[in-house]
């Protein structure tokens, strides 16, 4: 078995954790923003010192290769993300590039043989806080192999259009052109050159923790879907109308939250999580009634029929009255779960039955870049415990123990895959 | 009995329209922003035209005054604010401007003798929309007349050092230097310079449209309380963590947002208003639960005993569990009903009367710079129908005739002022 380094991985954490330190434990750092620059920077320097070859595809995606002992074979990818959420943590994304930089030094460090080049890479813009929608650069990369219903949302001239977040703002593809990480389309992974892929990220939820074990034999993501609430009523001042006629649409989404809260409960789905995450309200002002208020609501659940319900309940809000408001449902996006590769998942749970290190089958809740690469090419992803199960916050933290095993855990399956897998 | 031009106010309701107009109908005009100091510029140009004496004060309050017949009378000064809140109206503000002007149109184009220095003025900030808080200026003005409670709000240095809530953007302080309009401290109105003020406003209300009359004359400004409730949960992952263990800031802040009108109308208090118009929700993004949330309520009723029990059900929320979230009430403001100079009130009453112009008494629910004047000088308001109430959005709108009957009933209180009041 193979060994990665502590305090190796102690040291790229706390490196790329200074990359857009928000001064309270935690980062932003936004896609193609100077502090994500910086992050990928530090990823070229340290693959460069190692002798990996660098490449960039043209959505940003950065590549490190190290050969492999077959010059036909096709690669071995490992990665993430390196953006984060506004005020996010240190771990969700990151982890995985680190984790895959880990296991291509841990190979030179100890000249471990090797069949297939094993590449290490970062996703551009998974989150897709400032340029929407999450995923973006695997939904481009990996377009023609997804099921239409998912490819419509990536189209390659929306995303380019796509507008940030922050007023007053660029496109991301303007963006890309500024980032000097822009580069060319015929470097993107793609099932001829990469053989399998594996994602190493943290659990983003307690069930590790709750079951006192240090890694995740991932089998899936969950199906979910994604909604907008809008709600529109009329404003005007706050001291001189009478409640009676008024058409308060923040009055009407907060009843909305409550009906939502107590419909979906009452549909009695163990294990089912759902989040009203976002909001808007127009026009925002403590003296005026809002004439607009839009909220998110996001459902996960690996059952598709359970899902329908909770699908169904979100929907009736639109034939319901609400403080006078007209009330509009519309649907942002889906996906149904996604199951990984049988025989990826089986490396990584003989992996770490061999290391002897305390694992269990998880699905994701999470979203991942994997699994739109899944259409693609054989995929799969591996777990870290994360503490209290908190995630997308500056609290989020896993030991370096916890990292440690999950990069020794890939580095083992990469081994086996580079040895068994066609 | 005098009698103002109703051409010459479409004239002036149309031009000022222009500086910020939105697109829709209504302005955006932030006070010291571009847009605002157009339209001062454009008071500055019409006032100059007939002969008015044009000087700033050190918060660029502009007064623009027309020489009495007696040498050592006070001014009677008319004037409202020509800000504006986001995609606000035409008339909220600007329109006590625009008839003040009108007033010293009509006086030099009639040659009205008047034997007191007339004057027609434009207050900076009063809506507090980019730089909190509202009615800034006033309050900077009145300061040593104004009750103890109200006057820790307006603090010249706090006042100077007011953040704009646009991100990146400057203090009220910087702000007023780069507007052009800073002039001296000693240019201000005060008790030794004025002899009394009218505030021409929209009714923002539907009170005179159902009643079927064209002019309020306002007895009184309502007392007011202005409370941000917060908010305190965890933000987490929202496809990974489990619903029991959730602290969710965001179903905190709707279910009290349910609770407070349930409680509230309960009181069954006819005729009071509250609102819930602002909310900030953070991270506010559609795949993490919220960790905090923040929405004001502001609150408005004549009685000071019936607006107490209200002040309580809000304070009550304190007490009670949300979601798992902590809670914490905090006043902001809060104000006495204010009644305006009886004298003052009886002339606008009698012009009314005399111009055969449809009126009656009403209350003022939104908060005005007068009230602030009132404390240092005698001051009154004259209110013009407001069509469906609306105020605060694009469809604001009054009429031109109620408009100019606004202008008129103040042109021939304040002759009456200027014959009579000492």
């Amino acid at each position: 078995m193979y060994q990665c380094n502590l305090e190796r991985m102690k040291d790229k954490i706390k490196t790329f954790s200074k990359y857009g330190d928000a001064g309270h434990g935690g980062i932003t750092r936004y896609s193609l923003s100077q502090e994500a620059i910086m992050a990928r920077d530090e990823f070229r320097r340290r693959m460069e010192k190692i002798g990996a070859i660098i490449e960039m595809d043209d959505v940003a995606n950065v590549y490190a290769t190290l050969p492999g002992s077959d010059i036909d074979a096709k690669r071995i990818s490992m990665g993430s993300h390196a953006d984060s959420v506004k005020n996010g943590g240190n771990y969700d994304g990151i982890l995985g590039v680190i984790s895959a930089m880990e296991v291509l030094e841990t190979v030179v460090e100890n000249n471990i043989p090797h069949r297939h080049p094993l590449t290490a890479m970062i996703w551009t813009n998974e989150e897709g806080s400032l340029f929407p929608p999450a995923m973006m650069s695997s939904g481009i990369v990996c377009y023609n192999y997804l099921p239409e219903e998912i490819r419509k949302n990536f189209k390659y001239e929306d995303m380019m259009a796509s507008q940030s977040v922050l007023e007053h703002e660029i496109t991301f593809g303007e963006a890309l052109k500024k980032s000097g990480y822009m580069g060319k389309k015929e470097n993107r992974i793609s099932p001829e050159n990469t053989m399998c892929v594996f994602e190493t990220h943290i659990e983003q939820g307690p069930i590790l923790e709750d079951t006192g074990n240090d890694i995740g034999v991932v089998d899936c993501v969950l199906g979910m879907f994604n909604y907008r609430i809008k709600f529109y009523g009329q404003t005007t001042h706050a001291g001189t109308f009478p409640m009676e006629k008024r058409k308060d649409a923040l009055f009407a989404a907060a009843q909305a939250i409550c009906y939502l809260h107590e419909k979906i409960d009452a549909l009695n789905i163990p294990g089912l999580v759902y989040t009203t995450g976002e909001i808007v309200c127009h026009p925002c002002v403590h003296t005026c009634v809002p004439d607009f208020v839009d909220f998110s609501i996001d459902a996960r659940y690996e059952n598709s029929e359970q899902l329908k319900k909770v699908e169904e309940v979100v929907q009736s809000c639109a034939n319901k009255e609400w403080a006078g408001c007209r009330c509009e449902v519309k649907l942002a996006w889906n996906r149904d779960t996604v199951y990984w590769d049988k025989r990826l998942v089986e490396y990584v749970k003989k992996s770490a039955e061999e290391l002897k290190i305390k694992h269990q089958f998880i699905h994701s809740g999470a979203g991942h870049d994997a699994q739109f690469i899944s259409y693609m090419v054989p995929t799969t992803m591996i777990f870290v415990q994360s503490r209290g199960g908190l995630s997308h916050c500056e609290d989020e933290y896993s030991t370096p123990e916890h990292c440690t095993s999950g990069a020794t855990v890939m580095l083992n399956a990469v081994m086996k895959a580079d040895q068994d897998f066609e």
